[in-house]
């Protein structure tokens, strides 16, 4: 094992390729993204032009239509033109008149905008695949419209350009102009990289500037820092793609400033407070926003998750653009924090509804779980830039258990219903019954006024391939980091290579990866590294790495083979002059795991759970009859022998009829190819039931508490599915631990 | 057995024995009145004065005396006097300058009368057995003082009086008028009974004909009923008092109305929005308040538990003394609901803090459980309730783990600091960091600003006579439904009868009754019966029977014996020509049970619970050490030998020093006797704890998650104390179910 701390961080650090290079092709991720090309992306479209019947409007495109126009009469109207003084009409403001919204005014959450940041982003990395000349004219005239909104000095968020720029940047706590700055940049670069065109990037760019003149640390600049943190990620990024590094240093002032004192949001709220200008409580809960000390000193993950997760994103960018040991030494501690603290086993994070944020250490709860799909995204972002710093495979695990689990389960296997919220355990008895519930639906919804995760969830989605592989800043290392069928392009050493990728994860282990070198298809040879992940869930590293070999590796006619192999940080090397043609074979043990929970964690005491592959696995009452609090892992005979565990390749179903007059939960009846587990198992027999009274809405015997003995057993299977497809048949209940 | 649907009424029914009729001068309960009388009465009355420096003022005597000059005023000025006109100033209102509160105005909640009722209600009833002239003149200016500010048409309730009384009963969801005219009566009764002054008695009736005329079927009337109930129950006990039909009437129809359509709170919110007048949001959470359906239909107990256990103690009142046997089936169902689906094994009621209500069915949460301390009031009034209207011993058990446990739990075994909320296991960690447990404390509370349990407590404990003992309407049977030490006397067909009850209750299950007959010592003999309760707990009920033995039931010289049993409903009847002298002993079995939760309360899965008599016991880390989610009960040891747990009587030393810096949670160095539990148990081993980061919180080790291997256990010795005495001994974990 080489020691990673004296490899060169030009060999450590790497980035991902770029989109166009890499091709995803496997049943699992062709389909969903399929999914989210003909299903989501449409209906988004829709969703941010007020088209969808029944659901609330976004008003997204009506207030860039607003801002345009505002813009056209100020270019007609000359010295004539009086800008709006600013006038607060709430965090969601809405028309008094829903039937009538005027033409000329905001409305909405005041980062709507994001709406159509978030839907080009996802459309770009579509059209980097999947040319379709109507999605590229709908995105287009789109972008005319927003770009016509943007104000001469770049400034563009309709917020305040239509409720009045005199307070724009004032309230950085809440009125997430930042962050609608980042998620455009997303867009603008999702888009610029998926067709080419560069209309939206050069707007984004200018909004940048803008901002880049606004803030910073000379004097006269404003000290203040994203209320919800995206900019910092987004414009490390924007740095990448077009080499200016003012971006760079824009995003590197906002960590640096981020909970200094004086702090920046008591100022705010203080000078609110004074002068009596305060749209918001002029308090402020600084650990909700990562803001309560300086970034560096923070090494307990806190608050808003998704706020968090961006933050710790941009934090490690940047520390891998800038060189910046001490930023990257608060992102490992941050990472530790979550994984060893604060992570479900679903790969969620945000353990309460309260902020919807990260509950304290060790607090997992099941039932109660915030989990929301855009957290589990932003662990996924993450991670990613956690292994762009330093390639070890335990982020690499971390990000495909919140990719293959809470991302997906975020979304309805028809791609028409979403989840917010992302439980371990549903009694939807419960969430009807119980308001400390409300925040848990025990089927998906159409769509959220809020669109946070929907839109997030296919941007990832169709951006899958970015975390599959990265390369080394010295062009001497292609990574695979996740085990995708398609194809990968890369320049190692300056020689194009191409590796066509085999797989059929999650379901299988077994894989290979045929090396194309050149241009032509034959002679070809090259020196360079192929890293290969060994995954957590196979084992251990060593019995791993003995489950890849590479054609190279046989001696050759001198006695040593071409390639030669070296094992660190969950990262098999392959070193050596490769030849076209080579072929990687891989055949990852894929065992199902019995897992229990660190016993710190009091809500998992006497429970299990099963993984296999990065699939995290679930009973739902569908299978498994109802109360499955009574179904018990026989752990007893699963530790005998553990192959009384089966493991089956089989057809789901998904479907149900609409579940409630909103359609809730209603899912078109869809057929997928997965894996369940048959596990050994006991239910708790329940006394004969003494006949329920007209009150009672479940089975009810008496008395409530009788003396104990030990329970009656039945002897059932179990049988588990992956957790990203639960709640595709309807309202049930579902649970990802079993008590053992 | 005979059948108690035979039984008459008139020796089913029964009613308690006067106040002054009942001593208790058992150790145990002696010291919880000296504690109220001692500790809590003269910190109450410097509560509702305002003297108790660094709590919020109640503001309660500063109402009063601001009403009476008002009145004063208007006797003055006669015709000149302008009474104020109605405005709102909050469901709790505040001086501007708390300094200087306007002597002429209401602060404080809108029902903050009732502290005084509350109380008078307690000194009254210490009165009865503890004369104590000083307090008595106490009472009597205060008395003074709320008479003075009565309205000359018998009207009492400052807020309105002070407010404006032409919006007088028009909030009636909110403003609490008739739930004060309830606490009114109660107190009113209590210091009538016990001093026999009827000063206050008088004021509260003329209260009681006001609302009387206001309220009623008649054209005209009101049909209105109390948003916060408790004028039912005290309304029925007035009737009981003074003969008055008008009263039991008025109980009546509140009872009647409430819950029927059309709504009363539905017309109330309309109206008020209609003209815009509406105090509070117009809309009504019906069910919170019980006035969702009519009370017959009523069949699972819903909503705030306060309020619920308030109405049902006036239904079951009422159903006795009108012969309604259709409201007694209501009570019934209730009740039926709430032992089998919504009772804490601590006879808490309350399982959410939403609404401070009952949760849905089988939803009894330990560690967020809202199972507030007045609640487990109001469930031991509707039980004994229960009692008069039929004498089962379900209600008397439950009646007395009310009592002995959540109730005793809200006060510190100093009488200085407060429960609202009895949690059944404790985190401490958990309730500073989670949002979710704010309503949870580790430690009791000084006072409260609304203070509703303490004063709550002191009533109960300092009246624990009247749920002792009750006699049949036919002046037939007294029933000893608690054994406590002391003395019971009653008339029983026409002779008077004396019990000299000697009891070591809750600790040890013998003790003896001697029979006293006449006004003279010796010679004197009577035919009756003496009903005597076989406690829950002591086992199977003709065991427990035969644990009783009198010496009339030796036969005499005819052969046949004095005094015959007969064993029906969980009470024995020992009925025959009882002789002065005659020896009544008991020897109740007490064994330790090992309990478990019906399973379908999914919290309790794989969780036991230990009680022995009336006492539920509870594992604190003071004596477990910390972690108390990894002590186990060894319940395979327990099960193969019960005798395994040691019940050992003890000397528990309170003491904590003021733990903040309000001094919440400090504790008087106090000793007293009880008995603990030494149970076989055994713990998980914690792996050796990776050094923590700084930001630890608590020992850190990884992974967060492992392959599952049955947990090392090491064999311990739990010790497990009574509940009520938790928290005690400063802050620390706490909880009542331990693992199996």
């Amino acid at each position: 094992m080489t020691d990673s701390a004296t490899t060169p961080e030009a060999a450590r650090h790497s980035t991902p390729l770029k989109l166009r290079d890499v091709t995803v092709t496997d049943a699992f991720w062709h389909t969903e993204q399929e999914l989210v090309r003909t299903a989501v992306l449409p209906f988004q479209w829709n969703a941010l032009n007020d088209n969808v019947p029944g659901a609330a409007p976004s008003y997204c495109m009506h207030n860039f239509k607003a801002a345009a126009a505002q813009n056209a009469r100020k270019n007609t109207e000359g010295k004539q033109f009086v800008p709006p003084a600013y006038s607060y009409r709430g965090f969601e403001s809405k028309p008094e008149d829903p039937a009538h919204p005027d033409p000329d005014k905001f409305y909405g959450f005041v980062f709507q905008d994001t709406d159509f940041s978030k839907w080009v982003e996802a459309v770009g990395y579509s059209l980097a695949h999947h040319p379709d000349a109507e999605l590229e004219a709908t995105a287009d005239k789109a972008i005319d419209i927003v770009c016509a909104a943007q104000l001469d000095n770049g400034y563009l968020d309709t917020y305040y350009i239509l409720n009045g720029m005199d307070r724009a940047f004032h309230n950085l706590r809440w009125h997430h102009e930042l962050y609608c700055l980042g998620h455009l940049i997303e867009g603008a670069i999702a888009y610029y990289e998926g067709t080419g065109k560069d209309k939206l990037l050069k707007a984004a760019e200018r909004f940048a500037d803008y901002t880049a003149e606004y803030f910073g640390p000379n004097e006269g600049q404003c000290k203040g820092y994203p209320g919800h943190e995206i900019a910092e990620m987004a414009l490390a990024r924007l740095a990448g793609v077009t080499g200016d590094r003012k971006y760079l240093d824009l995003a590197k002032f906002f960590i640096d400033e981020r909970g200094t004192e004086p702090n920046y949001f008591r100022y705010e709220g203080e000078r609110d407070k004074k002068d009596g200008s305060a749209d918001t409580d002029w308090r402020f809960d600084y650990p909700y926003a990562q803001a309560h000390e300086p970034v560096r000193e923070q090494t307990e993950a806190v608050g808003h998750a998704v706020r968090a997760g961006y933050l710790y994103s941009g934090m490690a960018a940047v520390a891998r653009m800038t060189d910046d040991p001490t930023l990257a030494k608060a992102c490992e501690n941050l990472w530790r924090n979550i994984v060893d603290k604060k992570l479900y086993v679903t790969g969620g994070i945000g353990g309460t509804r309260e902020g919807e944020a990260f509950s304290y250490n060790y607090d997992l709860p099941n039932d109660s779980a915030y989990s929301e799909s855009c957290a589990a995204i932003s662990l996924a972002f993450f991670a990613r830039r956690m292994l762009e710093l330093d390639p070890k495979a335990e982020y690499a695990d971390v990000m495909e258990l919140a990719l293959y689990n809470t991302t997906l389960a975020g979304m309805a296997l028809d791609g028409k219903s979403f989840f917010y919220v992302n439980p371990l355990e549903v009694n939807p008895y419960a969430c009807h019954k119980d308001r400390r519930l409300d925040h848990v639906k025990p089927v998906r919804q159409k769509w959220f006024g809020c669109a946070c995760c929907p839109p997030n969830i296919a941007r990832i989605v169709e951006s899958v391939q970015e975390y599959a592989y990265t390369v080394s800043d010295d062009a001497s290392t292609l990574y695979t980091h996740l085990y995708m069928g398609g194809e990968a392009k890369a320049a190692l050493g300056g020689m194009p290579v191409r590796l066509s990728v085999d797989a059929d994860l999650p379901w299988h282990g077994d894989g290979s990866v045929v090396v194309h070198l050149g241009e032509d298809s034959d002679g070809v040879s090259g020196r360079f590294t192929l890293a290969f992940r060994l995954p957590g869930w196979a084992g251990a590293q060593e019995a791993t790495a003995a489950a890849i070999s590479a054609t190279g590796e046989s001696p050759e006619a001198d006695g040593s083979p071409r390639i030669t192999r070296d094992v660190r940080d969950g990262y098999l090397y392959l070193t050596g002059e490769w030849r076209d043609g080579d072929i990687v074979s891989f055949d990852f043990p894929m065992p199902v795991r019995m897992l229990k929970a660190n016993p710190l964690v009091r809500e998992d005491v006497g429970k299990v759970a099963f993984t296999r592959g990065p699939i995290t696995f679930c009973a739902e009452e569908r299978d498994n009859g109802a109360n499955l609090h009574l179904l018990h892992a026989d752990v007893d005979a699963i530790l005998a022998d553990p192959g009384s565990i089966k493991v089956e390749d089989f057809d789901f179903r998904a479907g149900a009829k609409g579940i409630d007059d909103q359609g809730q939960g209603e899912v078109d009846q869809v057929t997928r190819h997965m894996v369940r587990l048959e596990v050994p198992a006991w239910r708790e027999v329940v006394p004969a039931a003494v006949p329920a009274g007209d009150s009672a809405d479940v089975p009810a015997f008496s008395p409530l508490y009788a003396q104990y003995a030990p329970a009656e057993r039945e002897s059932v299977t179990a049988t588990l599915i992956p957790y990203f497809a639960w709640a595709n048949r309807g309202e049930n209940e579902m649970t990802v631990f079993l008590h053992d």
